[in-house]
């Protein structure tokens, strides 16, 4: 409560453990983040057998100071490829569900990890995902605006793998996932899209939002029909080389959102007027925000620390933060 | 009419030059391809100056055999990257605005080349085809089926650049240009899509038809929200990697065909029980009208010998094979 608490008990080792990077948090027993490191050790750069190494390497001191700490951790290390396979729960799934997923491996050092499972939706067109789950349950943690949106919350976690989440009564009931900023960077790349774009440091707002407004009204025959325009209001003279790579990121944003409407729409609700949460890179949730601004949703406020606070909660659901308290 | 009618008169070299690939045709003065050659060397493989060489080693014998033989050429070659620049004509255009758009300009051996002009759909969201507009003019030729809609023909052409064309009395009044097939390739040699793909020498039409069908029935929510099914369903069991790159060619045409539909319901049409006809290469136009029957179209033949018909209109219309054949 004031500074004189000694709030300062280490009470959980929490990894975020991806694709292409670890962030590693020490975290107190009222959750506060103590000490954070940062690693470029995600799991598909790792050697055969770099789990352990990565992990002492990251974490080892915090144990060592602190031995018998309860660690957990969220992300493909818990996938088939990852440390160890924590299969994935199905839809709809709350805090305790993953709890129930979570599976153990005993490290080199002593340490066992707990890791939480990802989330399943099975069907014809399934959906995956694996550190949202855990991202989502911190973004509930006591947003009363959330918890009160009659259909049950909507969650966005842009990114390579977008994915929008419906939330209610802290079960994610269905996701979607739509590959924007991949979908991006391949056409940029790999198509004659990128061929009159010109790379620039300075971001171009008004590009960006007339992708957005494209899409919006006039994408009605999808994005494959609306891309072409990057090259040919360039070939027009109406949009400039500097400016191709934003209006096509505010096109792509802009059918995504454009499909969420539609999936809206088929339960009575729209973007327009909407509360909603964004979790995520905060220059990415900004470019969101003003996107969705542009489909009536004024209230896209972007959650902080998601995912150390999601891997509290589950930890204390788990009864880890408990034992590590008692034990310390 | 007969073998013995004197049909091999000469009259018209005509050419098909585009991006990666020149296609050059002697025709008859009654249209009848009497040779054809083909040759690697698209604009964009050709050195400073290529042009003329090119030219020279494609059609130097038929002009050497048949001196003052006229020459018209499409596609391409027409662009401000080609041999001479032959600025677009704008919608609506018919052949006699394409006859009027005509750029000459004299090769090194003395012939001089008819270059046809692209056509622009100038606006908000600007359409540009080279080449196609010829295809169209060929495709339109004595096809009473198309002549008779009632609201206009629609022609598709297949391809990196998908083009859907609507065609009344003759003149294209505006089209859409669907990056459908570089967009595949960039997704399948790109993304994370490609990585549980196994390439296969032999075509699934069932996954094919499956990607179809769920762009149709559940792709409301848009191309980017449907294409991670390529993967998902690959990790619940329900797609095997041979099948995966058929499923996604199945997923983006069918987007496309969504979204023509789209652009069609806003005319009060749809594609199911439409008459149209498709332009282009024999494969990629079968997988297309198999796409088509999944929504109810069952009448998209496909135009044999667009291009060259097209040519020879064209050339008829510019009054260059009258011309031809009174020289010779």
């Amino acid at each position: 409560m004031s500074d004189v608490t000694p709030k300062h008990a280490a009470a959980l080792v929490a990894l975020d453990w991806g694709t292409t990077a670890l962030r590693a948090y020490l975290l107190g027993d009222d959750g506060a983040v103590l000490d954070s490191r940062a690693s470029p050790a995600g799991i598909m750069k790792l050697p055969a057998g770099g789990f352990d190494q990565a992990f002492d390497e990251t974490c080892g001191a915090w144990l060592a100071s602190h031995p018998g700490l309860p660690v957990i951790a969220a992300g493909m290390v818990g996938s088939a490829q990852g440390w160890v396979e924590a299969p994935y729960v199905e839809t709809p799934a709350d805090a305790s569900a993953l709890v129930k997923g979570i599976v153990e491996v005993t490290a080199a050092n002593g340490a066992t990890v707990h890791i939480v499972p990802g989330v399943l939706q099975a069907g014809a067109m399934p959906n995956v995902m694996r550190g949202e789950e855990t991202q989502i349950v911190g973004a509930l943690a006591g947003d009363a605006a959330l918890e009160h949106e009659p259909h049950g919350a909507l969650i966005g976690l842009p990114g390579t793998h977008a994915k929008w989440a419906f939330v209610f009564e802290g079960r994610i009931e269905r996701f979607y996932t739509f590959m924007t900023g991949e979908t991006f960077g391949a056409l940029r790349d790999h198509t004659i899209l990128g061929r009159t774009m010109r790379a620039t440091a300075q971001q171009d707002p008004d590009a960006f939002i007339r992708g957005v407004d494209t899409a919006k009204d006039a994408g009605h025959a999808g994005m494959l029909a609306t891309i072409f325009s990057t090259r040919t209001l360039g070939l027009t003279g109406q949009l400039a080389p500097e400016q191709q790579s934003d209006y096509l990121s505010g096109l792509l944003i802009g059918h995504e959102l454009r499909g969420l409407n539609e999936v809206l729409a088929r339960e009575q609700s729209n973007l327009a007027g909407r509360t909603l949460r964004l979790i995520g890179n905060e220059a990415l949730c900004e470019r969101y925000r003003v996107a969705l601004e542009r489909f009536g949703c004024d209230d896209a406020k972007t959650v902080a620390d998601a995912t150390e606070r999601g891997l509290f909660r589950i930890a204390a659901q788990a009864g880890l933060v408990r034992a590590a308290v008692r034990v310390n």
